[in-house]
């Protein structure tokens, strides 16, 4: 196995760490930085550096393009011209509507691992960096089933759990549990220095609530404003929901509707409990085994709605049959009710599927 | 010293257990609910239950109430009419602007101490639950030197930090640094749980800075109702603000300022750690002697002069001269800066002010 990335920070150089000592691949990597692809080299991140991309790319069996979301685009655009006909690409950014466009050849699926935001730089990559990590994949209907496969195993290989997910949902979901979080902090901090100046000198306790609330505030510029701006879309939309709802809580308040206050401090509760204790179900492996015809994008519609399904692919292998025109595709999923649910869902898809 | 608790609870039941243990205070106690009040007392934190606010208050030097916040007006009013005409009576609800009757009365001292909201009643009071603790105080100009001295004594001997404030700033200032982070912290989970409910049943892992924006998210509802309503002008005023912000950086946004997202989100590290890191200053006890004249509002104008220019007053005594028309304030200062800065502060008063 041959892999290549491409920017080699903390999660590219966590991927070739990874990827070497677990799988025993051979890792190229390039960099527009050459100290940081030199460091990356000099702590057993990738075997080979390579001066562009086109050379790092060359003969590998998957690329990782681990740049800042903002050189996404034109990184995947140039990886894809340079790799080879049978190689996967894929990404690591944290929004998928800005590698939409890639996302329409064959061999590139979109991926965003959840992990290591804190700490930048390849001096903290770590082998381990992806071990439980949900990593979401958006596959489309031009998606080759077999290289997704072989990015799935990857994944798995590395530790992680990929979960398919729509490229928009993705990015949505983002917004609501990571890129608003942020937003909020920002305007929460700047409302409370605005606050306390009109107080002149004075320096308050500030409450738990206030530090929890803005722990995230001013998060690396760099970082956070390319997010921001790939994820644009999606956020200018949550942006308005929220406004509409602190409206609506804004016009209890004034009415003194503590009936309707209660009940909203009610429904709080109740939905943060249902999405912190949401997760995956536990329970013995059990196998699938689904007739796929050979045609694009049938191993991403059932990625895709198992993960729209809540279940976990623990595993995935694909093998074709002799004449290529049609296949299996084996299925591992954690849990009795997960699994059940799983073979549901493909029947919906109309594809024939068994327990093994 | 004897001190009367109307509403022993949480705060109330603290305060008794405090004031018994540090002060040798009899501490007399009252509460609407029955099994709370022999709770209380089975557990130490009053020497005597009543059945009735004008036996609980009776020959009292000193009225703590404790009571839910919206039971917060009646019970002041009822407790000023029963009360001593040389008790001071104070509260401990977390805005001020309910008890802005009361405050018309010299014995009346608004109060706020920071502590203690995570886990409620009796059965969770604790003598040291107010040490370091902030403990806010909105004197006025009707109020009685000699009773806020009095009553910043018993706090300071309970191991609380009082701090002076004016009642509209400290609305503004709870809105800010708590009840804001709590109404944030529902609307985003409610826009996330509609978000997600879109995507059918996908469940998302969420990230750390959602964990940490939600963490108050529907708050014990009895107590935040009535907190919300209590504090409903300023809270009013800072979702304005806030939802003006969010306008300003969705503009911003949707026109793709990459400066302007990044100068924001700069000011708001900036701003945050000027917020967590300030607090009061460190050092020897330094005394100031402060003459004044026996008027009331004096006193409470230096505790404020102080409080707005942050100093910590760490103990303050009274001494009325033989024919009760002059005085002298002798004050407690911890730093040699805070000391000097008290004394520039007293100055602009007009009150002769000499270290001791």
């Amino acid at each position: 196995m041959r892999i290549a990335i491409l920017g080699v920070g903390l999660i590219g150089g966590s991927i070739g760490l990874a990827a070497r000592a677990r799988l025993g691949a051979h890792v190229t990597g390039f960099d527009e930085d050459d100290a940081v692809l030199a460091a990356a080299q000099a702590r057993g991140a990738i075997d080979a550096a390579q001066p562009d991309i086109v050379r790092a790319v060359q003969a590998a069996d998957a690329v990782f393009i681990a740049t800042p979301v903002g050189a996404l685009p034109a990184t995947a655009g140039a990886a894809l011209v340079a790799a080879e006909q049978d190689a996967v690409i894929s990404d690591v950014g944290s929004t998928k509507r800005v590698v939409a466009q890639a996302s329409q050849d064959p061999r590139f699926v979109g991926g965003h691992p959840l992990a290591g935001a804190e700490t930048a730089g390849v001096a903290h990559a770590r082998a381990d960096l992806f071990e439980g990590a949900t990593w979401y994949l958006t596959p489309t209907a031009t998606t080759s089933g077999i290289l997704y496969e072989r990015l799935h195993r990857i994944l798995t290989g590395i530790g992680a759990q990929p979960v398919a997910i729509e490229p928009d949902v993705h990015d949505r979901l983002m917004a609501s549990v990571s890129h608003l979080p942020h937003v909020l902090a920002n305007v929460l901090v700047a409302h409370a220095a605005a606050t306390l100046a009109g107080g002149g000198e004075r320096l308050p306790a500030t409450g738990p609530s206030f530090r929890d609330a803005t722990r995230v505030a001013g998060a690396n510029s760099a970082v956070w404003t390319d997010i921001y701006l790939a994820n644009r879309d999606a956020l200018c939309a949550g942006i308005d929901d929220l406004v509409e709802r602190l409206g609506a809580f804004r016009r209890d308040l004034a009415g003194a509707d503590a009936q309707a206050i209660g009940s909203w401090n009610e429904a709080a509760a109740r939905h943060r409990r249902a999405l912190l204790e949401a997760g995956w179900a536990g329970g013995a492996v059990n196998e699938l085994r689904v007739s796929v015809p050979n045609r694009p994008g049938v191993v991403a519609d059932i990625a895709l709605a198992l993960g729209r399904g809540g279940v976990n692919i623990v595993d995935m292998a694909l093998s074709p049959s002799a004449d290529m025109s049609q296949g299996v595709v084996a299925l591992w999923v954690r849990g009795e009710e997960p699994a059940t649910r799983a073979q549901e869902l493909i029947a919906e898809l109309d594809l024939p599927v068994a327990r093994a």
